[in-house]
């Protein structure tokens, strides 16, 4: 893959964009958001289709684009800034490293926003803003309209295929995040608690200059799938899920999950869980290419986890017929993956125009209701490939849940896997011209290559 | 100090603020905010005000307080979220953590708001909503007025005076983040950017399941007062100035910053001015008693710091004639501190209220207009005592400032100082009845000591 410079590719974006959209676009980047006070700002993260277009973060900025012209509107920092942030470049600077065709103060704006099509961004004050400049209620996600919903389809189309620009800051958010992973391995043996483990990770990831895409994972508790505490003791008999992703310092996002024994090495009971998983990830891995569909790809991990329960008679029948009533989702009871970019669910924010090809909707079943993407994969597109086993007290302690699969379930079995509570593995994986290429590649999934670099 | 139960600390200070306050009380927490789509959260932090009555993050809810009973108005999680964020904890499981007299859906408040004072809450949806059940307007900071006001104020006394639940908390974020900034002094010898060196002493405070109680300043370009970069290699003759503070998970700071060489030695004439930053920093601490003004202790570290160049040659005169005319703050520019607690800048959100004694206001002095805090010192107060040393472009180049300060400055020999970017040396300063007790004092801040932690 051939570096390719910052302008050239934004460029390039731009170009496309004017031959989908005749209308100007506008997209605003948002402001930073202050924490207890309004001088104690978060850190800023720019609107991710502001960065898309724009290249970098700029806080409280806007362009405007048509016919392949970009236009950047913002405010130069007042002279008294210099004394507390010392020189920043100026508004002609920025644009000069974008590529932008004009610049402009952000007042000029209003003259300028006549029939353009835009997307909501998230941050609320520079929303209102939004609304106003543009005389009209802006909707967000599934609930988008004409013109606004031309632009966001023709947007999910750009940014579904990545472009060098953007998979030359994907590779280095996944590299980061790998470095992340193997330090919270090789910090296991002398960590107490969860947070420590935690901190060995992000302390590679801030070490990097990057910051976290998402809010780590990092848990002997991999049962509760967006678990954000990391208060646990760390037990020798424990499974460690960390789900920790780095972002680049421009908005491009690594999501990678691993599963490792606190003591080093796995169990008995929870290497045959994890083999299983295992499995799953690389079937699926080995099965995409272009055209395919991502939910034959989630169906098959949901067939490799029930014939591999099966096989260890936890659960009882025909993997295809288990398949069928969604017998897997009890251990498995989210998406096989999603979408991969500027977000970590990428485009998220516009409900599912990006993950479901249109006419498509969510699914009633339980084993098909939480796939994030339903569309045939591409060249371009990067998704992530994340199978789990867990024992989830909210499913399996369900009356209906108990009822209705009673007789596929040995529980007497399936007891025997006590020491199990979550396991995930998941990899970045880029659809190419002849098949894959897995980003995350770099960090092994095997028992003995992770119990090596716990140990 | 003896530690204290939650529940009857907090209803101390409930009960405070009913003897200054005959009004309801309705303060908000506050909601997580999405990132780049609402699934991807920022990690919630309460309002500090609600966290100073409540004791505990709660995510969009609400406590009234009267005749100190306290209300807990908040939703219970749907069920479905069991799924995927575990059990948590529900409403009234919440009140008992807390001591809560009643507990309600937030629905009831609306119910509940006659003529409530509250306090403005920096989240802006949250805000809004605040407006709206209030059905007036409720102003910022110094803007306050009326029921609003009053409570501001009976808010600052008791916010002002920490008392042992707060201490507990505060003494745990000063011991973590005095950790930190030994790890990142231990970092240095392996580090090449200032990243690295922010790595290491972040991952400490997340290791400890904290966070950092505002963006951390990790840079050899310590001239640049409020620099969120961290993007420059080190060099060996560079100096490395580190301003980071831990925050609990129940929202108390510290504020640290400590200074030193990159190589491990400071060169002669960094410790030159190192020296007298120090000497500032513990003159100052040595004449901190309850009733001594804070803006007279600001005046000592300017004075100490004007003697100390005058004795080096960099500035001519007397040095009460050089800090009465603001000679010192070409290289001292800001105030030598401000209050600490609950925000890094304690009750900033409320402009001067809390740091400036009534009736007394900014100075136009480019000495003093930057002091935060202005009161005589009382028992129970935590403030920061960080006198520095920077050669800030944007004063040292301003043709006013060289004009007017022409004869007092010898500029040749401040040209032998240009390893010397910034220095500034910070410390958490708990005023007691006898005179003070420094939290961060485990953290050396002499330069034989700081340089046997580095090298």
């Amino acid at each position: 893959m051939v570096a390719q410079s910052l302008i050239e590719g934004l460029k390039q974006r731009r170009n496309k964009l004017a031959q989908a959209v005749a209308q100007p676009v506008i997209l605003w980047s948002g402001r930073g958001v202050g924490r207890n006070f309004p001088a104690n700002k978060l850190a800023f993260r720019a609107s991710s289709h502001f960065l898309y277009f724009a290249g970098i973060p700029i806080d409280n900025a806007a362009v405007r684009m048509e016919d392949g012209k970009l236009e950047l509107f913002m405010d130069n920092p007042p002279p008294q800034a210099t004394l507390w942030h010392g020189e920043t470049p100026q508004r002609e600077e920025i644009g000069a490293i974008i590529g932008a065709d004009r610049v402009y103060p952000l007042a000029e704006l209003s003259q300028k926003t006549k029939d353009a099509a835009t997307i909501a961004v998230q941050e609320s004050t520079t929303y209102q803003e939004q609304c106003r400049l543009l005389d009209r209620s802006v909707a967000f996600s599934d609930r988008l309209k004409d013109l606004d919903l031309e632009l966001a389809k023709a947007v999910v189309k750009l940014r579904s295929q990545h472009d060098p620009l953007a998979l030359q800051e994907l590779r280095q958010a996944a590299a980061v995040s790998v470095e992340a992973h193997k330090a919270g391995m090789a910090a296991t043996k002398h960590s107490t608690t969860e947070a420590q483990i935690r901190g060995a990770m992000e302390g590679v990831i801030i070490a990097h200059n990057m910051c976290c895409a998402y809010n780590s994972i990092v848990t002997v508790h991999g049962e509760v799938l967006h678990n954000e505490t990391y208060s646990n003791k760390l037990q020798p008999q424990d499974l460690l899920l960390a789900d920790v992703g780095a972002e680049t310092p421009n908005g491009w996002a690594a999501d990678i999950t691993r599963t490792w024994a606190v003591s080093g090495k796995f169990s008995s009971t929870q290497k045959d869980l994890y083999e299983i998983v295992l499995a799953a990830h690389d079937r699926c891995i080995a099965q995409m290419r272009p055209g395919v569909e991502y939910q034959e790809i989630h169906l098959l991990a949901a067939g490799v986890i029930a014939e591999g329960l099966v096989d260890l008679g936890i659960l009882k029948g025909k993997p295809q017929d288990l398949v069928a009533t969604d017998a897997h989702a009890l251990f498995f009871p989210h998406g096989v993956g999603h979408l991969l970019g500027l977000d970590v669910h990428d485009m998220e924010d516009l409900g599912d125009i990006a993950g479901y090809e249109p006419g498509r909707t969510r699914s009633d079943r339980f084993g098909l209701g939480y796939l994030r993407l339903n569309r045939p994969l591409q060249s371009g597109m990067l998704v992530t490939i994340e199978p789990g086993f867990y024992q989830v007290p909210a499913i399996l302690s369900d009356s209906n849940f108990r009822a209705k699969y009673q007789d596929v379930v040995d529980w007497e079995r399936l007891a025997q896997f006590g020491d199990v509570k979550g396991i995930r593995i998941e990899d970045d994986v880029l659809i190419t011209d002849s098949g894959t290429e897995v980003l995350t590649a770099q960090l092994p999934t095997k028992v003995a290559e992770i119990e090596a670099l716990v140990l």
